[in-house]
């Protein structure tokens, strides 16, 4: 197994950069191969701009996907997102690792996918037959990934009926818009409540709860996302009418 | 009316940099004072770290809540964050205004809400009878907060069961999670989508709903999002089960 672990956390010797040694020594115990994507630790610059894109980005009004398609195409991407691209590329198991903040990844973890997941690499990508590849299908597909959360909130504030959102539903942005748009299968995530405030003993349930997860990567079912391509969605990318009929909200996209 | 009018994108010249400079020139025609918060044009740092916080956040293990709330407390804030509070003190209308990026905000624009919207100002405030003041209370209330998104999918694909997830759940993260829960009341979205591609007549059009948006910005019903402390949830801030019974999702935290 080579696993990219991917962390967007300020400080190491916080929760969070505990739960990643451990995860990361658990991994490399299992025989995995791990490479990481520590984006404090590499200053990682998460601001898309035309400097991403070589003479490609030219003078003109840029138009961020087209550019960033011919800059892929012709290598000039610049030379960090390139790095990113090879460990994808070697890589068969992502681990997306983050405190939530405002109910959404870290600005430098946004801008991790934001300038990684370039156009005709990670979006506009046409199959033979004319449709777009995605959701399900594309760059990543065959990978597996999961999102290991670490939160102030308690699970009940972010359970079903939670003042703050579902968390399934805060992370369905990341999980299906990116994760599964590119192809990738999505395991259920690791949501770990308290993290600031826990004890040496809650550290400990964590940190198991981890490494079991990490335990059965290979194994585990993904969350059952539909496929774009596979007949639920009509030509306008709307869900049929008898497929969870009468409903809406994200809940519809899974094949349950 | 006192506007600050936040704005993410890398390209003046781009779809949404035209809408904002006709949004800021139809404010001012109507009499607002408008101020900017030109994100790239700033150069923004999007990056919360311990730079953030002075002398405050020493050289123990960095807890970004507890030392931001220290930071702001001894006015040792980065003087980015300080300037950005001074413009929110002044307004009591905010536009924010971006380009959907995988289903979000540009990172650019996540770090705005990341390093701002610190504790003791955005979070974490006690009410005297100490519950925490949030979602419908706060730093912010009493102000109004739009926002104004272009996109490339279609209407359908953002729609209530288009394949990308419906828009009004993409932005709750955003609209319930950082905006009503620092207090502000917020309008529907005004969103446009295919921008990259819009022909000059769609230009147009866009421009004018944008206009209209604007004259009837302090007398339009703000979505109706339940207030944390006005009864409808338990003490573990769960939704209470006479209220939206059997449901779930982000749809049962309106009070409709």
């Amino acid at each position: 197994m080579n696993v990219l672990w991917i962390f967007a956390h300020p400080e190491s010797r916080s929760f969070g950069g505990s739960l990643r040694d451990e995860g990361v020594r658990a991994l490399r115990e299992q025989g995995a191969e791990v490479r990481e994507s520590d984006l404090y630790a590499m200053k990682w610059n998460p601001v898309v701009d035309a400097d991403d894109f070589g003479s490609a980005a030219g003078s003109d009004r840029l138009f961020v996907g087209p550019t960033s398609k011919t800059a892929l195409l012709t290598g000039e991407l610049s030379a960090d997102i390139r790095a990113e691209h090879e460990k994808l590329a070697w890589a068969d198991t992502v681990i997306v690792q983050f405190p939530l903040w405002w109910y959404g990844m870290p600005a430098i973890l946004k801008g991790w996918f934001d300038r990684v997941f370039v156009k005709g690499f990670a979006y506009g990508v046409q199959r033979p037959d004319g449709r777009t590849a995605r959701y399900g299908e594309g760059a990543l597909a065959g990978k597996r990934a999961m999102v290991v959360l670490t939160t102030g909130t308690s699970q009940a504030a972010i359970g079903p009926r939670g003042i703050n959102g579902e968390v399934s539903e805060i992370l369905f942005p990341l999980q299906h818009g990116a994760l599964w748009y590119t192809g990738m299968s999505v395991l259920p995530p690791l949501t770990i409540c308290g993290a600031d405030r826990a004890s040496a003993e809650q550290y400990d349930v964590a940190a198991e709860a981890l490494r079991e997860r990490l335990r059965t990567l290979s194994t585990q079912d993904p969350i059952p996302f539909r496929h774009q391509n596979g007949g639920d969605y009509d030509d306008n990318l709307v869900l049929r009418d008898d497929l969870a009929p009468g409903r809406r909200g994200m809940g519809v996209h899974l094949d349950v």
